[in-house]
């Protein structure tokens, strides 16, 4: 079974002097602006496709690694994970950081650092994003 | 220069049975629930990290779009991109499918089309996703 998921863009102008929405479509939250002034300069309350993509990475990751922890035993209590995509305007996106901070009992933190780095092999994104350097620094949380 | 863009993820729980939340930290836009149903199944209000990538690829899109059309002389009135990504649970992410219609004044069907296909190849969230397959539908509006 193929599970679709849709999302709408839309654009006036140039690059520079335009501007856009984009629109998350199957869930219908909502609508949001995006700039190339918000993408390379401040964000400003406007979104990018690089804040996008971070997004979409912790989100997948945090429910490979759930899953990753139910299989050897270990349902974590909770898992935080902050994505950092960097963009270099005239290059492109040169580097994902994820950095997850967990509280899963029983578990010690080499074994978690095990399941982490299979999380980030192994999660839909990160396979999707298989051309793109991803760094990970994972740890129980204190 | 390099730009950050960051967000974060929270999940608590397994991933069938659990729960969690992503949030777009750079804009401070918002907080939004997921859910492994929200991803699978329905969405039902809730975003899936497919939303989330599909959200980052069209506004992508559409920038990269805008400034090949500027760079050959032509602005767009508007640029509406649906990018649809395809899930397969077990499998990952098979594909991923842009669909765009604009309104370009002095520029014929083929010429946008093959303004199209450049920006689809060189868009940094189509490179980031370059080991996926990304089709393409290009067509001036009607």
């Amino acid at each position: 079974m193929t599970i679709t998921r849709n999302a709408k863009a839309h654009w006036e102008g140039s690059l520079f002097e335009g501007k856009g929405q984009v629109k998350l479509e199957s869930s219908g939250l909502g609508s949001f602006d995006v700039t190339w002034a918000s993408r390379a300069e401040d964000p400003n309350g406007r979104t990018s496709p690089e804040e996008l993509l971070a997004a979409a990475h912790s989100s997948c990751f945090n429910m490979q690694l759930s899953n990753v922890l139910v299989k050897a035993g270990n349902e974590a209590q909770s898992i935080d994970t902050s994505a950092e995509v960097d963009f270099k305007p005239g290059t492109g996106i040169t580097e994902i950081r994820l950095t997850v901070r967990a509280k899963v009992e029983g578990l010690d933190n080499d074994a978690f650092v095990t399941a982490a780095e299979a999380a980030k092999t192994g999660c839909p994104v990160s396979q999707a994003l298989r051309a793109t350097p991803i760094k990970l620094d994972a740890a129980l949380a204190e």
